[in-house]
């Protein structure tokens, strides 16, 4: 069994869901026009099942190396990449200002889908590339816009973010790298970061670090941290590659899942020779975090579609080839293909509906993501809202599904040559990197709520409930989470945090619901307007299925969001001991 | 941080939830006296700690490996077992007339619930001897008792079952290893079976293998199937050990966990040499499997409770040392434990509470193996009813909590030097192994839910309403779990397979909830009684969690268990795929 790329699908939710004909109404957008959606949707989906799927297993069982200080990728990864330059499926949304194609966002996620699916380790590295691109298009000078922009937006050149330090996880403000004026404007880097994802590899010839670090005498906390632009190599008067920065790969760790991604510990300006530039103003760091890393959290949920993807396709196929039992209660004593027994249908279906919804729910998310850049009204306040639920409840879910597709495999799931077992191990850090599913759960009780009062998220829930019409499930979800919502408005921080993962569940599942909803009804005027097939057949189950049972599922959930802290804190650490 | 049995919890559990006490009011449980209790289970958590728990990352990292056709477990591992051996640990319910010591299969449960959690992999070898012991003693002849029970029962040959082959795995009808008889009373066996954990080791001086196969002109399916002993080395007249057996280790697996477990893969007799013995009458294999397999259901369920605790410990112990960060809306702008934190305090509490729960839920089906082995009425009904529940919500949650324990990690979580992934690597295969949670379910409402005509179940539930008295949530769970008994009672096969799962999901957390209830009570006597303590008000804390939190999100998966089948029959196997 090949991955194959769910083209039908993805043009079906572009259309419906993200809704690209009407941002290529934009002139900014023009040039996405239907048969360039399509040409691109097609393109991308071949060039990842022909380059990338292919690599998947040797990427997890070689695996990334350090070797003598270097980071060599495994067998195929620097031709494949070579490739993926050369057909320019690394520009796509990169600016078109510094040669990228200028196409929407929603473009970049659906190569990305169908990359990811077919390699997640893999598809990591333009991820990291996209964060360094905003960054300094955003934030940088001109003339770094001049010197960096062009490589990187054309994929020759990757990027990389390094925030992290042993003390220094989710609390960036606890970083202690530093960087010294140099006296000509630049800066000298001191300083180790760990976690840093694609932070060597020997597919492209230059690798642009952006690097949190503090100025002499800057103010504690995440009050004094700027970005620095720090080059592997550093350019040449004309812009080529120059002398290589000091900057030593110490280790790469040695991780449960996404081996060919290697994640470095990177030591910068052991000899004191570290160099890098100020990107934006100084104590402007955390700002341009922040713009590096919100499309990136959109992307890790969206890795948790990729593997969904991958996992769905492989388990049904699996599904569909193992015999084994008559079907209980049937006339016949043969045989069947065990897709025929009740509770793998169950499984496969779950897995089908879930892979649906969350990836309506990161197409949505694009589509506004490309609506804000268009300045459209209230746009940038839905991509606020939708980061948490995406990320969040993307990745949970697609650990699910990864688990369900072993569990459809029996005892050959547990066996690493099938395949399975490799979805489940990479998918599992999505819910960690680019802040913890807690991390974003705090963040849609604290920031998201408190946008206009809680406006923003009353909105979006009134919206849903229009849109729910009779559908019954929906309704009451959508009427928990508004119930919920009101409460956390009133509720401490404590007792807020303490509920905030599930809301942002609840949330996540009524917003993809919602958006399945609009899928299903799409479906049926197709059907209605021009016959039947497959895919078709296949979306109204799914959808239904999603409905029917798992946005029901979810009703439960206002019992924990609105548990309060009291009973967490009853116990003191000790006590949580014993 | 190193691994500690929970002594004080096991204990509690014992004495209100398996009545320990009331089993050894009987004779032939007379020796497990108070004294005896708290000695077996104080000495093996010693035990596990101190000779098993510091071989877990070596029998991860090493694993057992094949060399020169015999599988060669990692340093340690020999030793650590003969002193397994040598302190009686692996004779605590083995049969006293062959040397084991008689006790409560209970006592077994609390032995296995610290030793797998020091090292899951390796306690998985004494489960199958275990099951070879009850199998041989419940139909061997007194010969094959006489030969086999008393090396068995002191641990020092172990045990396997071998019924899978590559065609048969749930469908063990379908399996095609033959046994012809070869005039003496002995057969020759022939065929290949796979997945036949601790199927070769060096830590034994002889291994039984308990096989399934198929005499000449047997019936098709599972009618014609019979259970053969195939010791790896034949005994002498004396008894002694012989010449080895035509036995071939043709592989062993590379699995996603459970390393230290050499899964083999094995070839009988491709000698033509390779003799055993029948065990049983002809055709009486399935019945025997089942002997061999039931407790195994209930010990793999076991796991779950083992992972579950030991990644509990670990994130406890990581969260009380990690500081990250201040508490968001006190008044300290210093960095805190992140123990401190809501978000994280709720996911050890979810933790902590579902151990417990699943603990529980093993130890009270354990006390009622034993109250069946006394004969007492409705005992055997009770652990064919609980069997399915325990296997399936045991290792459900247990991978559950092992995610948990990733996440509260960050991302050191997902680096396998921090020991948290290679829990959640191992717990993966209980919910496959010994019957797919799917299987159990199905056994549910086949087999347990048509007992009596669903009385045995409809009494459990009426025990639970009884009991919840004014707690709300088990109440309302116990009533939707009424509902969608009867409602299953009146439907088809396919619907009654569309919601099995969601069925065995809430029939487990009911009862889960009504052990957690029963002991809140007892926990708030004791504290009544001799005043409170750090367990007792760990165990109130865990109890309300549970009940409050953990019972009532279960309420909505009402919805799918009575879904039923229509539509997820809606599309084809090929639509499926669409």
């Amino acid at each position: 069994m090949t991955f194959a790329a769910p083209i039908a699908e993805q043009l079906f939710v572009l259309k419906h869901i993200t809704g690209i004909d009407a941002l290529a109404q934009h002139g900014r957008f023009a040039d996405a026009t239907a048969d360039v959606v399509q040409a691109i949707v097609e393109g991308i989906g071949e060039f990842a099942a022909n380059e990338f799927a292919p690599l998947n297993r040797i990427g997890d069982v070689v695996g990334a190396r350090l070797i003598d200080g270097k980071v060599v990728m495994p067998d195929g990864f620097v031709a494949a990449y070579q490739s993926y330059v050369a057909n320019g499926w690394g520009s796509i949304n990169a600016p078109s200002d510094f040669g990228g194609q200028g196409l929407p966002f929603s473009m970049a996620t659906v190569a990305l889908d169908s990359l990811g699916a077919a390699n997640m380790a893999f598809a990591l590295c333009p991820i990291l590339s996209v964060g360094a691109i905003e960054a300094i298009n955003h934030h940088g000078s001109e003339s770094q816009k001049a010197a960096y922009l062009p490589k990187l937006s054309t994929a020759e050149w990757s990027g990389t973010m390094n925030l992290t330090e042993p003390q220094a996880g989710s609390d960036v403000g606890a970083l202690r790298a530093t960087a010294t004026p140099l006296g000509d404007g630049r800066y000298q880097i001191r300083g180790q970061k760990i976690y840093i994802s694609f932070g060597d590899h020997d597919m492209v010839e230059n690798i642009v670090h952006l690097v949190l670090a503090r100025t002499p005498d800057a103010p504690a906390g995440t009050k004094g941290i700027s970005l620095f632009l720090v080059p592997k190599y550093q350019l040449t008067a004309d812009g080529g590659i120059g002398k290589a920065n000091d900057i030593k790969v110490v280790s790469i760790e040695h991780k449960m899942g996404i081996n060919a991604s290697p994640t470095c510990v990177l030591a910068f300006g052991e000899e004191g020779e570290c160099v890098g530039e100020l990107i934006g103003p100084e104590f402007g760091g955390m700002r341009a975090m922040f713009t590096m890393m919100n499309n990136a959290r959109l992307n890790v949920g969206l890795q948790g579609v990729q593997i969904a993807e991958a996992a769905t396709q492989k388990a049904i196929w699996f599904a569909r080839e193992r015999v084994q039992s008559a079907k209980a209660g049937g006339a016949s004593r043969d045989s069947v293909a065990i897709i025929e027994h009740p509770d793998v249908r169950r499984m496969l279906l779950r897995m089908k509906a879930g892979t649906q919804a969350i990836r309506a729910l990161l197409y949505f998310a694009s589509g506004y993501v490309d609506r804000a850049a268009l300045g459209e009204d209230g746009a940038r306040e839905m991509v606020d809202l939708l980061t948490p639920l995406a990320k969040t409840y993307g990745t949970d879910l697609g650990s699910e599904i990864a688990s369900l597709g072993i569990q459809v495999h029996g005892g050959m799931g547990f066996v690493e040559e099938t395949g399975a077992a490799q979805y489940y191990r990479d998918i599992r850090i999505a819910a960690i990197y680019e802040g913890t599913n807690g991390i974003q759960a705090a963040d849609l009780v604290g920031r998201k709520l408190a946008m206009e009062g809680g406006d923003v998220i009353r909105r979006h829930l009134q919206t849903i409930a229009a849109d729910a019409g009779g559908n019954a499930p929906l309704t009451a979800l959508a009427g928990a989470c508004a119930e919920v919502t009101e409460w956390m408005l009133g509720a401490s921080v404590d007792d807020r945090l303490a509920g905030s993962y599930a809301y942002t569940q609840m949330m996540a599942i009524a917003t993809s619901g919602w958006l399945m909803l609009r899928q299903l009804r799409a479906a049926q005027a197709e059907q209605a307007a021009n016959g039947t097939n497959a895919f078709l057949d296949g979306k109204v189950v799914a959808c239904r299925y999603y409905l029917e049972v798992m946005v029901a599922e979810a009703l439960s959930l206002k019992t924990g969001a609105m548990a309060g802290s009291e009973l967490l804190y009853m116990l003191d650490a000790e006590g949580m001991a014993a």
